[in-house]
């Protein structure tokens, strides 16, 4: 069977990989390695994982495909010597999301170790991207919130029906923090509290706004994104709210049967994009790999509104990432993901 | 001393009524009416108001002011009687905020009982009505949702520094849907959950436009306000977004400090407007009557961003209608609402 | 292949089994029944379960077996029509719990309708009663609480280690409270805040007593029980208390690792149970038909504490009721319920 | 006026005495210090504070009393200049709080620096020490769990209603287990979940057991005590279990009245302490220096169950210490303490 690993298990993206990996019928999660807890089972690291009968190992061995769970930076670092060897790599940092090597600098503070690889990594999202994904050695797994953000605007931007003025207000549980440690998540002060953050500019926006302009290169976005932090461990609502393009879809209740209809046949086959009749519930996709999608018009103001929710760590993260695998491996592309929400 | 009571103090705005009248050094709570629990002590329907001896009775009694806490249609019809003996009244519900009748039946289902009385009422955001509030007789209390997006808007408009075409992504706490039972409020649904709701068009809405419009009333303002249900009990947390009108203000660093000058210079003075200089946290206002606001420019995509925050019992319901009373009656506007921020 | 059915699928219970039955390989979930939205797509009632594609009965028809999630009384009334058409039957309620029929006005408020058929119900706690439960044709399935009581104390009451003197005190997420709507389980009340309830006597009492008489029936059991609700949707965290019974077990670390060694033993095999070397959390069974328990001594005063973690709607409820029908329809044991916990 | 100095503002008692002292009429908090952070206005670390105009210094300044809210060791090595200059002292460590010098390393792992002083420290218990505490020149602040227990067992013990065999089960929210960063404090670990800890013995149990022999310095007690970590940031529930002492109570309903009325005798006149008709709730005392507290008999068993409900951060922490303040300063006792609970 085809082996895999997973470089950095310990983190929150790390152990939902080893989760959903553990149970899948088309692959063997032969090695995993982590920063800290080298030499330790996982099961006495993760005692929810104390059935998968693993030890931390200091490297990678021999694998066929790997997912690198580490901070952006130390990820391309790790992942070089793997795609050398001719390992393909899911890499769930941001390290080959971005095409123009010089946002690195700007964005992540660091100069990109090895830019000719931008070129070739491919985007994994799939829902837009499935050929390339399925061809791909490298592939560059989606931040959090260009997921819900990306899957929510596709089939308007795409079809022009929006002008590319778009508000994204998105709303995320603490697991999108990451387990590192720091009052914000603090649970004393997270709980019973909400705020926005990075106002002056999240990392996720050059993601978001290369991606959107891909799906249409005439079109030059503008694109506010403004991150909130709500006091739950999981889940993204995104709201994304757009001018309508002039004479492309009616203002009325009957714009929004088009627009509805619009987004089904966008999506039409998906296995993980639900186009919902009413606004989704962020627990209605909690432990699973699908994104709900409602779109509607403000028919007051002539305004697009799209919600989005995700499970961030499924189809925002791990979830996502072994999509990914499961084409560049030729498998089923749902292996290992078809669970239902657990509610409530 | 002044003696004043509350219709319906079950409700949670009733009960935060309660608790901060209870220890007000100018003014008496003598009578507390309930729709349901009448002839039993307050503390026997709420223990955490024990320390309050009074009994809930049938009907409202000789009283110089009267808070309503009762729903809509309700509260107006409970409310003409009062007025009629000549009693002060601070409606908490919406049945005199919007000016004009024929909103009435389109976003409440019902024909207002007494639309003369629309005209006297006096709308009470104490901070953009000091005056005419001190001179009423009846005042409208604001919705908790347009308290935070009024106060976060208005230097904007009031200063014309933005396009009259904008977006409001609210976040509130669970109290805001007040203590009727529903499935969206049960606990297991609403934990761990965060959703969209009111995307046709939510009832705070007209009061929203109708007091943007008072600020600049040659302004035809077209507002999207989006709710959304955060798990946790208290708090609102509100993000604008509208584009700098052109010419008005630097689209860079230099625009943003113009921008917080212009907000402090606004609300100098006001005793309960914290402009801040860092994204404000609704747990930063928790248990006061304080509005947390933070202005800053999108320079990328040159947009205003407005964050506010209150604490939506308080600001939004019962501290902003004590502060209507103080000034109704003549008393230091602050009196029963110096309380600092509980926290963590 | 062998059809089985849900009678009220609308609750906790009830939705948990469709979710979890929808991907039982062994069974084919045929009809849902419910009280209420009879003739609705499950999808449109439950959004989390769209993927379900059934229609609810007012009716249960052709089944093999079928699952009562029914609340006590009506649970017995429409249980007993099923059994003479020869159908098995694992009921949720409590309606078959109990062998003495006089307990059923006592906790229950109700005279139970078939005496003679509590002789004939097995008492569903698989751990303890596996071939009993394999031979039936009515299963009483255990209550949440019971559950991780009598797996916690089971061990060391059968072998005779402590005086049959106990304190249980349980802490429970708000599901457990079910899906009938009430102040108690209002968001903005239950969240962050802990109660004690029942202190007069719960229900789950007499449940426990029963079968810890069964265990060792020569002993006369004095049990204080009392559950607390905790401000989560799922998971029951109990803690036992008893004193060591005299000469039995060393009263000092090595007891500790005694203890220890004889849980494991006890338990050795069992799929679902796993015995743990620290103190467990409710979190690290989340979303899995796992208990965890941990034994331990108190050496200063030779006591015996257990903790035990269970998710109370999978092995308190829908996982252990599905492991009841895969033993009764002689399936593997452990088919649909190998989740492994959803953390964080 | 009567000037006092916080040592150590930047944790959670540090803040909570903070917020407390600013609103006091008969002091006026004159110098806060703080481990981190010296030289920033208390607002800008802590913008809940913000109205509070001080900033942190590295030396504590002229001061009639002090509180320290340090932790252990280092709060005695702070504390002892100031006594030695002549200032009273509340601490708010456990430094002073047991009479055995040998405790410390056994417990706190250090050998208390001044031994002698352990003698003439009095426990800050006031229901339990008024007097004692008026004349102290340094008092030791109860620690959270302790308040609870005790408080809720005081009456039982001084009144031999029990044996001396106890089982204290308690219920913390994460605000008590402080501000230092850890992965059990981790929001999306500590959220949907419930864990006991500290099953080797509490650092609170020697506190506890020596408080207990103070009220019954003739009884040997057996105190077993479990602390829990539930998903809230403040409060704590505590459930205590001991049989009833033969022939002093009845053990039926008779006995449950006989109990309250001895309850509340015991407490008559107490401001701070509510002993209540019903089972209470943290949320009841959320930010009040009151405790709740409910005692009752398990008819079955013989048993008594007293529950107790505080706010860990003012009665279990800075409104404790204030209380104490009061009194050593002859204030009126309740001064700044007076507030009710903000509820929902």
């Amino acid at each position: 069977m085809v082996k895999v690993g997973i470089i950095n298990v310990t983190g929150y993206v790390g152990m939902e990989l080893a989760r959903l990996l553990h149970r899948h019928p088309g692959v063997e999660l032969s090695v995993i390695t982590g920063r800290s807890a080298v030499g330790q089972k996982l099961g006495e690291v993760l005692p929810h994982l104390a059935e998968i009968d693993l030890v931390i190992q200091p490297q990678l061995g021999d694998v066929d495909l790997v997912f690198s769970a580490l901070p952006h930076k130390t990820s391309a670092e790790a992942v070089l010597p793997a795609l050398e060897r001719g390992i393909k790599v899911v890499d769930i940092s941001a390290d080959f999301r971005l095409k123009d090597a010089e946002e690195y600098p700007r964005w992540y503070d660091f100069a990109h170790p090895e830019p000719r690889l931008l070129e070739q990594a491919v985007y994994g999202l799939v829902e837009l991207n499935r050929p390339a994904i399925a061809a791909a050695r490298l592939v560059a797994n989606p931040g959090c919130y260009p997921t819900g953000a990306l899957l929510a605007l596709a089939p308007a931007v795409k079809e022009r029906l929006i002008e590319p003025d778009i508000v994204i207000d998105s709303k995320s549980g603490f697991s999108g923090a990451g387990r590192t440690l720091s009052l914000t998540t603090h649970f004393s002060e997270a709980n019973e509290n909400v705020a926005a953050y990075a106002l002056d500019g999240h990392r996720h926006l050059p993601e978001i706004v290369q991606e959107l302009a891909k799906l249409d290169p005439e079109l030059s976005f503008s694109v506010t994104f403004v991150p909130h932090l709500v006091p739950m461990s999981r889940g993204i609502l995104t709201s994304c709210y757009a001018r309508l393009a002039e004479g492309k879809i009616a203002q009325d209740e009957k714009g929004r049967e088009q627009i509805a209809k619009l987004y089904r046949e966008f999506y039409r086959g998906e296995p993980f994009i639900r186009v919902v009749a009413t606004p989704p519930q962020t627990k209605h996709c909690w432990g699973t790999n699908l994104c709900l999608v409602y779109p509607t018009i403000d028919v007051r103001t002539g305004r697009l509104i799209v919600i989005s929710a995700i499970d961030n760590l499924i189809k925002g993260g791990a979830g996502q990432a072994i999509q990914n695998m499961n084409l560049m491996l030729g498998l089923a592309e749902g292996m290992a993901l078809e669970s239902t929400a657990v509610y409530p």
